[in-house]
């Protein structure tokens, strides 16, 4: 099977000509476009399609994650793309441009689905949105999830619940036609965001220990399970602080940290990668949306007794008869009281309470410190008592 | 001298009729306009002027802070306003429409002086600021303070630097005219805005210990030195979690927190304060304003070694071609690493970034830490990096 190394430096060299060449002035030689056949532990090669081997002291893996696609006919159609890379994006726009789409399907409703339902809609595209559950984003509460559903609807996207692809086919009146197990669905284009998967084949075959997630099990130092092999990024794991186990958790911010803790250590300037809390966002039209820690079944699976409360306030204190409707959803252990979970819907003001949980998160924080937490107060951003105090007080109560 | 016991709930009957009823309702007795002569601490009653004694077993003494009038003649005109409570805002209101206005005057650099500043000149007046410095808000960098001098100026209030107040008199084709020790200003309105001071004097006739702040010493339950008698919000101390010291920050989130704190003491509900951290911010026209933690003085004064650094980047990643301007200043000790204090400055962001790291200061985080914490990622809110990860690399370096 083919493999790439290092697809970030290839797509740097095609499209932002910039990087390749500052990493060539220090020396380091740039392999683009250079599938890797194996690795050999034992000897410390790599092997190229081709043939070429190139010996390695120390080799770092950063395969990244893979899109999904269903296993369904058609999904090799022109017109059928996913959405993980730069090139991918450009190959979406010069498609839509060349092939003059008016309409576009997506299918999958977690938060890539979201931004190009918002992309799709507002390069004018008659946009609709295939999931087969209810209600997008399904990480969120339902609660919040309904508001999500709102957004895309007030903005003119269409969300199809319950149905699933069954083919993808050329179309008559359209360049192609999804068939879903309910409709035939006319369209010009079609993007499949149903998530990725962990790139590990290399990774496997060189015998690299593999954690429970499917990802590549590493240390907090990047190491994989052979000292001399780090990885880091969508391919490998990251441990959780919440949960105290080794997730898997593909975005980019997490990437970028793993990257340069493996590069510290590699270098000799010792660095631990100090976990993550499961913080994310996304943005859809004019909603904040975000996470972070467990969700409630994530809690129980880890071993908490977890509780759940939603408040609804505002981003802006009463008296200023302004600011945006804000949903918060506060999740604690029953038996510690410790803050295990937070999840934050609204026009403002969301990631912002998200981005405050995180460090909250981050140092075990219960909910009485939770209560009393010294914010920020200005009416023109919150109450005095601010929508995170009052739902660790409401929740403290419920445990 | 003249006291009032609970001017909030005067405020309250007067203003949002319906706090008293419900006062009234659980047995509560009202005295409202109520003056409060002196508190007899060994027969444990209140002495009202007029004569009346109010036997109590648990006082609570919330009486609030005073704000500062200069020592010079003529402030006793009418048109000459502070703003401390819900009645000043009121007059000030009533006096502007009744006497129609046009030229207002601000005495003063500080957040209520920032605030007055945009209501006054969104009201149409033409509204000069007076400061004794340089720059306005001067608990920040100096490099924010000019952000928020361009911010004032852009929005059409005039900032007077270096000048102070010497009188104020009847003024010939205004009302009023305040002369200054460089000119005469010629204005229909003055508002005082030089700060408080918490008023204690009751507390001191009484013979409640006074802290080195010189607000009412309490303890973590919000007792005073006499073991009957509570005091909260901006008459007393709070514990100040990264200086390790009692200090006087009047600000209305913390008086909440502290009221809430001593009823559940009185109610035998024990509960103790767990302090503050120094978050505060204020919105002034268009820009976020904030700050946490202990500036450089501060710290040097707690015994700290501190460092700052100042960096400037955006609301939202660079591959979104928006976001705003933002200013991120933190403050870390040389000798442990650990953050002591952050400001921050924008159009958006400022704020969330403050609150977040207001946590981190909670819990007595590194800079370690801070650069690799987790946090909601998504461009429309910032980097893969936040500007909060940067900050911290920088100034870990400069250590």
């Amino acid at each position: 099977m083919p493999y790439y190394i290092g697809d970030v430096i290839k797509d740097s060299k095609k499209l932002i000509a910039r990087t390749p060449e500052k990493f060539e002035e220090t020396g380091i030689q740039v392999k683009l476009n250079t599938r890797v056949e194996g690795i050999g532990v034992d000897e410390g090669i790599v092997l190229l399609a081709g043939g070429e081997r190139i010996p390695y002291d120390v080799l770092v893996l950063a395969t990244g994650a893979v899109p999904t696609l269903p296993n369904i006919p058609g999904t090799d159609l022109d017109g059928v793309f996913v959405l993980k890379n730069l090139r991918d994006g450009l190959n979406i726009k010069e498609y839509i441009k060349s092939n003059q789409c008016s309409k576009a399907t997506i299918v999958g409703a977690g938060f890539i689905a979201m931004e190009m339902g918002e992309a799709l809609k507002s390069r004018g595209l008659d946009t609709r949105i295939v999931y087969r559950g209810e209600l997008p984003v399904k990480k969120w509460d339902p609660a919040f999830s309904t508001v999500v559903l709102e957004e895309l609807t007030n903005n003119g996207v269409t969300f199809m619940a319950h149905q699933s692809p069954v083919a993808v086919e050329r179309g008559a009146q359209t360049r192609l036609s999804l068939v879903t197990d309910k409709e035939k669905i006319d369209t010009d284009i079609i993007i499949f965001a149903l998530g990725v998967k962990p790139e590990t084949n290399l990774a496997r075959e060189a015998g690299l220990a593999v954690g429970e997630s499917g990802a590549i099990r590493v240390d907090s130092s990047q190491r994989t399970s052979r000292e001399e092999i780090f990885s880091a990024g969508d391919c490998c794991e990251s441990y959780h602080r919440v949960s105290k186990r080794w997730v898997h958790i593909p975005l980019g911010d997490i990437a970028n940290k793993q990257g340069r803790v493996a590069g510290r250590n590699i270098g000799g300037y010792p660095l631990t990668f100090l976990g993550v809390v499961g913080a994310q966002s996304f943005k859809v039209f004019g909603l904040e949306v975000a996470m972070t820690g467990l969700d409630e079944r994530e809690a129980q699976r880890s071993g908490y007794a977890p509780a759940g409360t939603i408040i609804w306030g505002r981003s802006a204190a009463a008296s200023m008869g302004e600011g945006h409707r804000l949903g918060l959803k506060l999740i604690a252990d029953k038996a510690s009281g410790k803050l295990l979970g937070a999840q934050a819907v609204g026009q403002s003001g969301a990631v912002g309470r998200i981005n405050t949980l995180s460090a909250c998160l981050w140092s075990g924080m219960g909910l009485d410190e939770l209560g009393y937490l010294d914010l920020a107060y200005s009416p023109p951003f919150g109450g005095s008592w601010d929508i995170i105090h009052t739902a660790a007080h409401v929740l403290k109560k419920q445990l």
